[in-house]
């Protein structure tokens, strides 16, 4: 009953995660009342994005199509010998947003967890132990999401990491407070954690 | 330094309604690492979005770009003489997914709303008030939204009307409990609504 082409832009849009079929309307309305131009810019930008984007090969960071390692790897000014591993490649911008890391990253690909059929074999465990060793790396900084699943991956790689090498450093991101939030608003385990990583005035 | 075609995917997903920079990121990122059958989809069905639909020149409502005229308004078995008035193209599948309603149905656009600059001159007012005396209409059913646009645009369009055409019955939906809520969460307008519109039993 709805006009075909609508329809499929609707059916299309419902495809991305979490957007039902309301919102899949709502998306659809909004572009065809727009201007030709959204639709286009949507449209043609997505036909460039399998082809435009690669995983470097070192990192697992996304780059470029014609790029052959990440550029946050190449650059010489960057300490290779310090790896933050994160667990997706957006996970890096969010760290590089904040400007005050000057190490190299490398991407898992994911978290290991069972429900969700992901094992370790298909995490990027292996490339990681290589690059410890290439790369003579001195610290570890293990990034995964404060989640069951991160936490657990980030359990393996310590060991895997520590019986690899014992003295390599193996940190992790800084358990605590997120900054604006009001302590009675933040839950126990965040509490705890804050309490007993509390630092020295 | 993310790759452009990925960052190019994620600001032209950012003019979608609503949606906001991580939220883009994230359908891209999700695009990015399923098949490039979503993506082409998506791309291609938005290609034909503006082409493949048009206004039905009669009712408004949004039909396929090689139609002539809605057909719901088309068909014959649809009664001419009961028209209900919508604001907006998708108010009027979703009355037609109750299967309720045999009448036509009249898109005005909008409604009345001065601080966005929507005027009555801008709503297809004096279209429905043309088909009125074309259909020799019998009942016009006000089915603008419980807004204060909605209600302003109703009061409007019941005066024009009447105006018009004093023998024409007017009536709009009744407002009352929806289904599913709780008496005690009900706000006050709609509850005193549905007290003064008691059915007998």
């Amino acid at each position: 009953m709805l006009p075909q082409a609508l329809s499929d832009v609707i059916d299309a849009l419902g495809m991305l995660p979490g957007v039902g079929p309301k919102t899949a309307e709502r998306y659809a309305y909004y572009l065809f009342k727009s201007s030709n131009k959204i639709s286009e810019s949507i449209a043609s930008s997505l036909s460039n994005l399998h082809s435009g984007v690669k995983s470097c090969p070192v990192t697992f960071a996304l780059i470029d199509a014609d790029m052959k390692v990440s550029p946050l790897y190449d650059d010489p000014r960057r300490d290779k010998s310090t790896i933050m591993v994160v667990e997706e490649p957006l996970d890096i911008y969010a760290i590089e947003q904040t400007k005050s890391y000057m190490g190299t990253y490398h991407v898992l690909g994911g978290a290991i967890s069972p429900i969700d059929g992901i094992t370790p074999e298909q995490l990027h465990i292996g490339e990681l132990i290589k690059r410890v060793n290439d790369d003579n790396a001195k610290e570890i900084i293990i990034a995964t999401n404060p989640s069951v699943e991160g936490e657990s991956t980030a359990l393996l790689l310590e060991k895997m990491l520590h019986e690899q090498n014992p003295n390599l450093k193996l940190t992790r991101l800084a358990r605590g407070l997120p900054l604006g939030v009001d302590l009675s608003y933040a839950d126990q385990i965040t509490l705890s954690a804050a309490l007993e990583n509390r630092t020295d005035l």
